[in-house]
């Protein structure tokens, strides 16, 4: 979708993609490049040939991407930089915590020794009984994260006691030397994100939604979010403070936890364009993707104002194996204001995201409910 | 702009094109079928590949589409059948005449002896005399313009003389049996367009627009018009009766003149999305590419609702020979809600249109002042 935006503004685009499949952008453009995101050498190459480069997932090495950029001379945007202070758990959390941002209790455990450690007796043979330590702390349950990328397919646990803290050590291969993240559990009412876009030229900051889950899947985003105008705000000023605390480029999203005591806790980011944000696309002025492409480009930034004062977007999630053709969607398309977006996935399958629906109107909680009927019926 | 509307519903495009150079879609999708469009055959072949075939353009022959469907059969839309009724000047200003809407006074002729005029006597060796006498009967200056496509270049010339009338008669190849349509001037204060969309599910009429020109160039679009709300909708009216006495399936624009003595007068249509209805991408709820694709797809169609009270599009047309990249277009994009539309052409030339930009806001007036000034600067 960035690609569509970056199309409309008169920009060619090429892609390097890891993934066997055909990817959506690849069966529109007819083409990509296929290589490894550690191969630098491919990589470098493939940079050479473009303006800039920009990335829309957030699991290629900092130091690889430095390297492509000092091989290539072409910029790399989001910045390896700024990918260094988000580029694993434990890093993003130290990085929004130093920035005076209010984040979960966490903890590092295990993994190698980092810079900060020297002198400071970090030592991998205590980090099992860390866990524990955790869970004494901050209480049962609580979150077991692998710090960067999945181990063995998995990514955490949820640990409920002191034998789930060392089995959850073992199986996120902390034994091995794998650095993990302990992050005490938060008792939110709501799930809230912001998007924010940033360059040279300035700053823009998007409303803040709201994440609807459903079986810890995310099944909707309706914004502006149902919490006080008061907490949006001060979601907004925390994302924009998480913004310049990595100086970063491009477009980011925020994912807070709007707490039972009333407290924001920043949850995570992504930098890029975000599913939470694709209401953008037809409920904002300038989308989110747009200002993606603008910003990486150092353009001037659109405005990120509601053109209705209420959007809803609705993931359409595969129902069965099939082609992934919609079936079903005449009452979605029927109504007005209503927009529906299909990724171009070949391969439908139960709950992968194989599009979105939104629509705007003037009432939150009308335009949720309406929303939620008209794309029921839907069958993928 | 279709395909991107048809990419974003999960549809799948394929170009047919007979143009040599690469075209804004070839260049996205990095492929294009290459052919004439009277080559029955190849057209056929391309048909038998797709679901559906759609037309961006007039100037196929309604028997080469008929033919094409035939031996394809791939449905066809806008249908040959209405193709047929608007395919040359004179059979669109008759269609339109017969359904009791108001057209300039108009007269056919030299040409081809038609179907209707058997046993009337038409005769090809009087028609320049024909020409002068259209002046005498309506008045000088009038319009004497080919019936069909163009010819030696010449698509049509003002007659301001009975000497004017028989060089126009034949320049315009008249004398070698080109058909043409004498056409009455008329004095008008505004030129207006309406677009409708039309299926088997419904049709959805767009609000009345206005087509701002100077030097005989569109340059801009404002909507609604700046004419009274009883005129937009008679306009809207006609255009619907148009819509219907051609049983059109696709997305069609109507241009009116609003005249001094305050009548509409039908001037032209044309079966596909128009210029004039280009702010319809971030102005209306449904772009006219979109119900343009599902009004051929069979889909029910979306609203035609204005999202903001106004919005106004801007024509940007080359400024000297180059590579087509914009210049200058920092103020444009830092409007809210203005959007930068580059069409992906590769060579601009002064007058060659490269590109659009749309602004909305709360009064035509005003955002046209506004977006004017914001594009005044960019060099293409």
């Amino acid at each position: 979708m960035s690609a569509a935006a970056a199309f409309r503004l008169g920009f060619d685009v090429e892609l390097y993609s890891d993934r066997p499949e055909v990817e959506p952008l690849e069966q529109m453009i007819g083409r990509a490049t296929k290589g490894s995101f550690e191969d630098v050498d491919a990589l470098a190459t493939f940079a050479e040939t473009v303006d800039v480069v920009t990335l829309e997932n957030e699991f290629v090495d900092a130091a690889v991407l430095e390297e492509v950029r000092q091989v290539s001379g072409t910029p790399v945007l989001p910045s390896p930089e700024t990918f260094r202070k988000i580029g694993d758990k434990y890093s993003e959390k130290k990085t929004f915590e130093e920035a005076g941002l209010r984040v979960a209790p966490y903890a590092r455990i295990g993994g190698k020794e980092r810079e900060e450690d020297r002198g400071h007796g970090h030592d991998l043979s205590t980090s099992a009984d860390d866990v524990s330590r955790f869970g004494e702390m901050h209480g049962y349950p609580f979150l077991l994260k692998s710090s960067k990328g999945g181990y063995d397919g998995y990514g955490n646990v949820t640990v409920r006691d002191d034998a789930g803290a060392r089995a959850g050590f073992a199986s996120l291969g902390g034994t091995e030397g794998h650095e993990l993240v302990a992050e005490a559990f938060v008792d939110f009412t709501h799930e809230l994100a912001v998007q924010v876009a940033r360059n040279s030229t300035g700053l823009v900051v998007y409303p803040c939604c709201e994440t609807v889950q459903s079986n810890h899947i995310n099944v909707a985003v309706r914004s502006p979010a149902l919490v006080g105008e008061r907490i949006r705000r001060e979601a907004q000023e925390m994302a924009v403070a998480a913004m310049e605390a990595m100086d970063a480029v491009g477009l980011f999203a925020f994912e807070f936890f709007f707490t039972k005591d009333g407290e924001l806790v920043l949850n995570e980011s992504a930098p890029r364009p975000h599913n939470s944000g694709h209401y953008t696309l037809e409920g904002c002025a300038t989308s989110q993707f747009e200002n993606h492409v603008r910003a990486v480009c150092g353009l001037p930034l659109g405005s990120s104002a509601l053109v209705r004062p209420a959007a809803v977007m609705i993931n359409l999630l595969g129902t069965e194996e099939s082609d992934g053709s919609f079936r079903h969607v005449e009452q979605a398309l029927a109504e007005p204001f209503g927009a529906l977006h299909h990724y171009g996935k070949l391969q439908s399958r139960p709950g992968r995201k194989m599009g979105h629906y939104t629509l705007l109107g003037e009432d939150p909680e009308e335009v949720f409910a309406r929303a939620m009927q008209v794309t029921e019926g839907i069958e993928i």
